[in-house]
């Protein structure tokens, strides 16, 4: 049984500047958050999502038993993240589709669907829109800012916007920036939403349409980057969905793994936006604080102040152990105090979100040093 | 300068039956020869092709200087296969759509263009079809057998159908079956194909449509696949199309990465036919020569006589060393004659089809010990 999480909402009338040179206004982010802020205000976590997440980090909601939030067996009343003794806060990013403003909101200057004119959002203009959020909450300085994937990008991001405003980064399974095979999947998975010819040019909810087909392929595409090759043969292997014997077919669904995928790219299709797809992978796209620096990363991260801890999974090809290590070579160049797990699990990107006893003890004993501080 | 090459292509009348349980008649093979078979018709080589490619292995055609054979860094007057030695022989495979019967024919009891409709074929099948057009030349017994990738498989299993009607097996950047992951990327491919409006069911010639989005996404998918993530980045990095400053925007090119992938996905679109996709995908997902033994390879390659080479490079992740390691392994259980290369090379897959000196030099090492047998 996890405890009962409350969804949240936040409204922003003033603009914000985005990083792409426009801004927006009127804007409202969906948000949660667990446990209590205690008296000196220094025991707020802010979780920061992935592409598929949300707010809902922690917890189910009143009367859904079966709605655990992303990050459930990570946080809450004695989990590695304890909201028995931590403020956590999850915020559903700008142009999510779970809550926050979003492509399918609409615009304040026109009174039309955002669509395809919602703005280029990156992770330094959803971290801004964090830090006002938490201003609002009267917090000043956050323990900590955790998150995993693209996640973790913001954590990162984090530490550079905002040094003095956190004292941990826990950046897991991440990278410093995507590599050109990182886009290509992410082009491919955006192509093929855009040549759906439900897609309209991103204007898809004036014509009551949906861009089904591109967006289950996306999908089928992103769940073989989530997985490891290893975990893929021992999930599915060649096992055919019916009996021994093939069928023959091209069209017809012939192996289990096929079944799944297709299950996979349904489900989603049903609940994510189209827009917000292709807003999310361009802010991975984007993201590499090293580009101002001439592509050096250990001159990007001298503004960090923030104590890191980050974490890899071995069998993790999207974002590959060496792709933390890059992070890790570069704090210590600049001699931040860093402290680096690399956990042998055989899940892939994926693992970050599933139960591992190392992955978990290591992610407990960092919080309960955090926590220890926090009370001293 | 290459050497001329000229198509051909032979009729077959009578029915070839097929794996799945149909068979094929009135079928026509297109195949191209180089060099010249000996008296003691010993020194024919049967070149074997993968997915994207065909009978034109090497040489260019007449008055057409720029159409070389995709293969004719390997094989031509004093190339590694040398045509001053061995006579070699590329069949387009039976379902694809440069020259022999395809889907995009017309299928001989209704007068119907197949579609759909045409049978699906295996890797077996086509061996079969192979060894017809070899008689027909008056070809009994083949000094050796070649493919790279899905043509590595095809001279696999030509040492299980014919063991007696070759001497070696060259089995370059293969598998002795796809991995879940490898039919995961073949199903995301299909499925890009088969809901692109303009399918049609796979009937989209009779509505004069192509599905082009589809063959697009197919092929986008495949080069990500081909490539190593190395290569990519040294080629493409995270350089932006123009300039140096991004232009934030979701659905334009922004990274060189999305330019090459889309020009390779639209100059695919424009001859590939998107049957043949489906079925040349779904030879590669159900190859699988253990199968019949209960998984066990060893057991399965006890038929196989030839000598074997297998070559296969470190950086391809579609078909990796430790695959190409499968096959050496059961073969050396079954005392067979194994040579063994695992090429340094950083290209991936596409490897296989590029010229590396190692890997030139041991093809062109064991095509001599070849010509040698059979000179003697």
């Amino acid at each position: 049984m996890s405890f009962i999480a409350t969804p949240q909402s936040m409204h922003f009338a003033e603009p914000l500047p985005l990083q792409g040179g426009a801004s927006i206004r009127d804007y409202t982010l969906a948000y949660e958050t667990y446990g209590t802020l205690n008296a000196d205000r220094s025991n707020a976590v802010l979780v920061c999502h992935a592409l598929n997440a949300s707010h809902h980090v922690a917890g189910v909601y009143e009367g859904q038993p079966r709605s655990e939030g992303w990050w459930d067996n990570m946080i809450g009343p004695g989990k590695p993240v304890d909201t028995d003794r931590f403020f956590v806060v999850g915020i559903n990013n700008l142009g999510s589709c779970f809550g926050s403003t979003g492509p399918m909101h609409t615009h304040p200057d026109t009174g039309e669907v955002y669509g395809a004119d919602f703005p280029v959002v990156t992770v330094e203009d959803w971290v801004d829109a964090q830090a006002r959020l938490l201003d609002r909450l009267g917090v000043q300085q956050l323990a900590a800012v955790l998150g995993g994937s693209l996640g973790g990008m913001q954590a990162l991001s984090w530490a550079l916007q905002y040094p003095e405003r956190m004292r941990h980064a826990v950046v897991v399974a991440s990278a410093p920036n995507l590599t050109a095979e990182n886009i290509a999947f992410n082009e491919v998975a955006r192509r093929a939403i855009v040549t759906d010819p439900d897609f309209h040019g991103g204007h898809f909810y004036r014509h009551g349409t949906i861009p089904k087909r591109g967006l289950r392929i996306a999908r089928m595409i992103g769940h073989i980057t989530y997985l490891s090759d290893d975990v893929m043969n021992e999930k599915f292997g060649r096992q055919l969905r019916e009996g021994l014997a093939p069928r023959y077919s091209t069209q017809d669904i012939e192996f289990q793994i096929e079944s799944y995928l297709r299950y996979q790219g349904d489900k989603f299709s049903d609940y994510f936006d189209a827009n917000t797809y292709l807003l999310i992978t361009r802010a991975l796209d984007y993201f590499d604080p090293a580009l101002a620096f001439g592509g050096n990363l250990t001159l990007a991260l001298a503004r960090a102040q923030a104590r890191f801890l980050l974490v890899s999974f071995t069998t993790d090809w999207r974002f590959s152990p060496a792709r933390s290590r890059e992070i890790v070579k570069a704090l210590l160049e600049n001699r931040r105090d860093v402290s680096y797990a690399e956990i042998d699990a055989p899940h892939g990107h994926d693992a970050f979100l599933l139960d591992d006893a190392r992955y978990m003890g290591v992610m407990r004993s960092y919080f309960d040093g955090i926590a220890r501080e926090t009370a001293a």
